[in-house]
């Protein structure tokens, strides 16, 4: 992690690994593949683990906080023996959805971006753009938005219709829109589910350009040529597919980084299959 | 912590201690008093010694968890270490504002309540309610969302207009809302903040009974007055009125406690002055 900007760290990852494919880290203790499950350090080894399966494979990986919050001291420990351990050319979205006010916006950037060394983080828009001020203000770092999640009750809110440019639309448009004001140092991305394919078209139309980090690929059951497919930017480039159970438990068994790399291998060609503009 | 229904455990400490204030604990360290600030364990001392000086006089201790992820392993240490010695009579909300989908929120729900042992948390609403029910499922302890926040940026989602109940409502309006409709447990609330007096009244029209916690007064500038005139509920109670930085940093000297025990003991009278059903 740190070096360059995340902008160009992805970019020189998607292209040396041909990949969009950022594989999350969630470390569930009841899921632990058997070789590693007893070990004291299981939770750094399973994550080294798989990114020694997958690193030549990715374009990102993108460690879960809550994971590691619910393991405590250890937990942390274990996260910041992960990021240490991290290739430096792969970079590392921290995904911790983020989202308070003021001072307490500003510890939350710091504790992600200066004390754990994040190339990049989720946040939440729910209390407005000023309240992303203090991570934007990082210019060298990734910031994606949530917009449009992957789970079934996200339209609750987010698909509420608001008045935007004389007619109405879905809130998480008006999300898009005030995120890519918000790209003065083009370091803003959107969290945007493969569950909902026709959110893309919606998102593609006024966020043409930013990355789009997209979840619910695999165990969600989303439609990834779909989400490909009207996700892309006009480059066949743009996203983030990230994908997590399907990949780290693919297997529990001694086999377990052998069939995590066949998962990616799978998910990368799948996902590159869809990519437009391209000679393969 | 611990043992009581979060909702018995406030009634009680704002019974006992007729105070409806809520302190929050935002340990920064450039503005720590001179007489911890050198102390290898400041941030214990310094929290000890705002409970020490406040115990009596609020309804509910707020650590916020920004400030104490901002210090890595040493902010998780010092907050667990802080719980351990809190007063077994005031409940104490740990200031999240988490919001994930799935097993994420399952986890960040175990981090909260089963490992740091919260009585209460904030959650964000952006994902929908059905990302809260991980937290809600905890029926003992309290769920405080993000309804209408302080920061001056908070309309721009918050206030826009979407359709509820034949006419068009701001979207903090429809949370709230929801809220009332997933309090199956008795133990939701809202974060209503008091920069914005006018939300209370939109508020209680659909939320007459759901405990309000109201950042804003102090640093930030907000009418207390209004906030408790409009917010409180049918009992001149249902309110957790928090302040942090007026309170802890009103003085650096060595009259840090007694100073902010004043200021404590100040805004609980200026809070109470304003609460209807009362003789005093």
């Amino acid at each position: 992690m740190g070096g360059a900007r995340f902008a160009d760290k992805l970019a020189a990852a998607v292209a040396r690994n041909d990949s969009l494919l950022c594989v999350g880290l969630d470390p569930d203790p009841a899921q632990m593949p058997e070789p590693v499950r007893e070990r004291p350090d299981w939770l750094t080894r399973f994550a080294a683990g798989i990114v020694e399966a997958t690193a030549d494979l990715v374009c990102c990986y993108k460690p879960n906080l809550a994971f590691y919050e619910a393991l405590g001291e250890a937990g942390l420990a274990g996260l910041r023996a992960t990021l240490r351990a991290m290739p430096a050319d792969v970079p590392v979205l921290l995904d911790a959805k983020r989202g308070d006010i003021g001072v307490s916006a500003r510890a939350y950037a710091a504790a992600l971006f200066d004390d754990l060394g994040a190339d990049a983080v989720t946040v939440s828009p729910y209390l407005g753009f000023d309240t992303l001020e203090p991570f934007l203000a990082y210019g060298d770092r990734g910031v994606f938005v949530l917009c449009k999640t992957s789970n079934p009750g996200a339209a609750e809110f987010q698909d509420q219709l608001v008045a935007m440019n004389g007619s109405f639309r879905p809130l998480y448009e008006s999300v898009a829109a005030a995120a890519v004001r918000a790209n003065q140092h083009g370091n803003v991305g959107l969290v945007v589910g493969a569950t909902h394919p026709e959110a893309f078209r919606n998102v593609r139309a006024v966020a043409p350009d930013l990355p789009l980090l997209v979840p619910g690929v695999g165990a969600q059951g989303g439609d990834l040529a779909m989400a490909v497919d009207e996700g892309q930017d006009r480059r066949g480039g743009g996203l983030l597919v990230a994908s997590s159970r399907a990949i780290l438990y693919a297997s529990r068994g001694a086999d377990w980084q052998a069939e995590a790399r066949d998962a990616a291998w799978e998910l990368r060609g799948a996902i590159n299959a869809r990519r437009q503009g391209r000679a393969d």
